[in-house]
C-alpha cells in the first residue's frame, strides 16, 4: 500500500508492507488523518522528542534516521479483525482510536514510532479496546477532529475552569482554537483569546471567543481589575483586612459563619484560568509577569528548549502552572460525542485536504498561521 | 524603648519611637518573636526582595538603606488599644496576629516595611481584625509558631494531599518541618523527607516524617513504584490499554460504569504530592526530573534568582507546580488551634532563645543546619 514516510526530515509517498493486526486489533481504510504541530516538529527534530521521552522511560519515539509512517489524528472504517478479536463492529463501519498500540508485548505511540505506523497511509492498525464507533451523520473532516479536539477537552477538564470563571487563551493554533471551543462548549462566560494573527483572531472569534487581543497593541489581561480579578498585592492585603474586620462585626466566634464566607472568597480572591497554547521559550516567564495574582495556567504548548522563569515572581502571585498532556480515554470519547451533538463546530478549524502526494507541501503551507489551521490528509484523494 | 534596627545588612539594638496605635488598633508587649529565613533574607538582600514585590505593585518593602524593625511571627500580650477601637479583650490577654497594618490609608507587611515595624522590639503595633487571642495552657514560645505554621497548613492546603496519600517533603528547614507536622496531623499516610542535614533528618522524624533520606545518599522517590505510583510512560500507556480492555468486557457503553471506574483511577494514575522548600535555582527542574509522573508539586521555597526548566519534561509527566505564599486568616488561626489542641507539636522546632541583643548573632548560627532551626527573640530577656 501508499504510505507518506518520514525519513531524515524528508516526506515521501512510497510502497510499504501491508500492515498486518493482531490480537486484539483492527485492520482500517484511512479516510482522513489530521496533520499535527508534534508531526511538523517529529520531522524536522525527532532526535530532541526521542532525548525528551526517553527521560520518561520510553525509547521507542522515532529518531530523524528512521523510516515512519507518522499520523496520529484519523478516523477510518474497518476493513479487516485481527485473529481472536470479537468482531464487535462490521466491516465498513467507521471508527476513530486512541493512538497506541501493543506491538512486540509493548505498547506504542502510534504515528511516532517505528513499532507502530501512523495515519499518512492507506491503511493502519488500531487496538480494538481503544476504538470508537463515529455516530452517523458526523463527517469524515469533522470524525477526523476527535483526537486534537481531546487533547483540548483535557487541557479544559485539568483547569477546572467552570462556567462563571474568566478564561485566557494565549496564542491560536488548532489546540488553542480547540481550547476555545470547548470553554465555549461548557459554557464559560468569558473568554479571551490572544494571537499575533489577524486570520487566527478570526478563528478565535468562530470558535467562541468573546474578546480578542492582538498582543503587539494591547494586553490579554487588560480590564480583569474590573472584572474583580486581584492585579496587585495591595488589593490582597485589603482583601484581608476588610474581610477581616467584617467578619469580626459578627458575634465572634461563630465557627461556621465564618468559614463559609472565607471559603465563599471574601478573603481569598477569584482565579483566572490561562491556557498558554505557543509553546516557545518565554512564553510561560510572561504570563507569570502579566497574569493577575492566583492564575491558574495550563501548560498546553510543548515547548522543547530550556525556558528561563523567576519562581518568587510565580510565588507573590501563587501561581499554578499544570502542564498537561493528552487526555484520558473517557476524554477521547467524550470530544468524539461533542462534535457529534454539535456542542463543538470543527469546522472553521479545518482549512484544506491533500492526498497522500500532497502531505509535503502541507507541511510547508501549515508554517504561515495566515494560510492555515489544519490541514486533513485524504488518501484516496489523488 | 528598645527594638532591632535593620539598616545597610546590620542589626542593631537602638533606642526608637514609641510605636503608637491608630484606630481599629492595639498596642503589644512583644513577648516572643521568631527569626524567619524571609528576615535573613531581608537583611542581606532587601533590595532583591522589593525588587520582586514592586512586581506585584507593592512599592513599600524595606530598601538596604532603610531603617527598619524586622519581626512577623510574634507573640504578645495587649498592653493598649487605639482610639475609637472595640476593647474586646483586657490588657495583659496574650494574642498573636497576621502581620499586616495599615498606616496611612494603606496596608503593609508587618517588619517587612518602613510604614509598619516589627516584632524584633519591646512593643508593636497589631489591627485588632488581624489578631486572635492565644488559647491558656500554650506557652509563648509555641504561640510564636503560630505564623510559620500557618505558612505550612497553607502549603499543604493548597496541595490537596489526603490522608491515604504519599507527601514527600525536599528540603527540612522551618517551614518543611512544618509542613511534615501539618501533614502528620492531616494523618497522611506516607511522609517522605529529604535533607542533606543529619539533625535536620532527626527532626523531620520528630515532627513526624515515615521515611528520611539523606539525597547525598539515596532518592526521595525510590520505591514509589512499588506504592502504585506511575514512574514512566511505558506504564502509563499500559494502563489505558488494560484499563480499556477491561473496561470493554462489560456490556458496552454502560456509561455510568465506565465514568465511574474511570474516575476511580483505571486510566488515570494517582499524584504524590511533593514539597519544594529549599528555595535554590535547580530544585525544581531536579523534581520535575525525578518524580514519578502526574506528580503535584507545591512550591513553598522561595527561590529569588532567574531558574531553568524544560517546560516538556514537565508536559510529559503533567507534572502540577503550584507556587505558595502566606496563608488566608482562617488557616492562620487553624494553626493557633491546632497548636493549642496539640494536633501539631512544634516543640521540637525551637532550638534556642535570645535576647534583643543576641539577635545578630542568632543570624549568623542560622545558617548552619546543624545548630539551629528556629530561634525566638524575648525582648524582655538580657
Amino acid at each position: 500500500m501508499k504510505a507518506v514516510v518520514c525519513h531524515h526530515g524528508q516526506l515521501n509517498v512510497q510502497e510499504v508492507a501491508e500492515p498486518e493486526p493482531g490480537k486484539g486489533q483492527m485492520l482500517l481504510n484511512v479516510l482522513r488523518c489530521g496533520i499535527c504541530g508534534s508531526d511538523l516538529h517529529a520531522r524536522d527534530h525527532a532526535d530532541e522528542l526521542a532525548d525528551a521521552t526517553q527521560r520518561v522511560g520510553y525509547d521507542k519515539i522515532m529518531l530523524s534516521q528512521d523510516q515512519v509512517v507518522l499520523g496520529h489524528e484519523f478516523v477510518g472504517e474497518i476493513a479487516d479483525y485481527g485473529p481472536k478479536t470479537h468482531r464487535r463492529w462490521k466491516a465498513g463501519e467507521r471508527v476513530v482510536a486512541m493512538p497506541l498500540m501493543r506491538a512486540g508485548g509493548e505498547a506504542h505511540p502510534t504515528g511516532l514510532s517505528t513499532c507502530a505506523p501512523g495515519a499518512y497511509a492507506e491503511r493502519m492498525v488500531v487496538e480494538q479496546s481503544l476504538t470508537f464507533r463515529v455516530p452517523n451523520g458526523i463527517s469524515d473532516d469533522h470524525a477526523a477532529l476527535t483526537e486534537p479536539m481531546a487533547v483540548s477537552l483535557h487541557a479544559v477538564n485539568r483547569s477546572g475552569v467552570g462556567r462563571r470563571d474568566t478564561a485566557i487563551v494565549i496564542g491560536c493554533g488548532p489546540i488553542g482554537l480547540g481550547v476555545i471551543a470547548m470553554l465555549k462548549a461548557k459554557g464559560v462566560r468569558h473568554i479571551v483569546a490572544s494571537d499575533y494573527s489577524p486570520t487566527r483572531r478570526k478563528l478565535a472569534r468562530a470558535m467562541g471567543a468573546h474578546v480578542v487581543v492582538d498582543p503587539s497593541e494591547g494586553s490579554p489581561y487588560e480590564g480583569l481589575a474590573k472584572r474583580g480579578f486581584v492585579v496587585n498585592a495591595p488589593q490582597l492585603f485589603d482583601m484581608a483586612l476588610d474581610g477581616m474586620s467584617m467578619l469580626r462585626l459578627t458575634p465572634f466566634p461563630w465557627e461556621p459563619l465564618w468559614r463559609a464566607v472565607e471559603v465563599a472568597g471574601v478573603t481569598e480572591p477569584k482565579r483566572p484560568v490561562i491556557f498558554e497554547c505557543v509553546g516557545v521559550p518565554g512564553v510561560i516567564n510572561s504570563i507569570i509577569d502579566e497574569a493577575p495574582l492566583r492564575s491558574c495556567v495550563v501548560v498546553v504548548g510543548v515547548c522543547m528548549k530550556t525556558d528561563n522563569f523567576v519562581p518568587v515572581n510565580a510565588i507573590n502571585k501563587e501561581i499554578d502552572l499544570r502542564f498537561v498532556l493528552g487526555y484520558m480515554p473517557i476524554e477521547f470519547r467524550d470530544a468524539l460525542h461533542m462534535i457529534a451533538e454539535g456542542k463543538v463546530n470543527v469546522e472553521p478549524l479545518i482549512t484544506g485536504t491533500v492526498g497522500l502526494s500532497g502531505v509535503d507541501d502541507a507541511f510547508t503551507a501549515l508554517r504561515d498561521p495566515e494560510q492555515h489551521a489544519k490541514i486533513l490528509i485524504d488518501p484516496r484523494k489523488a
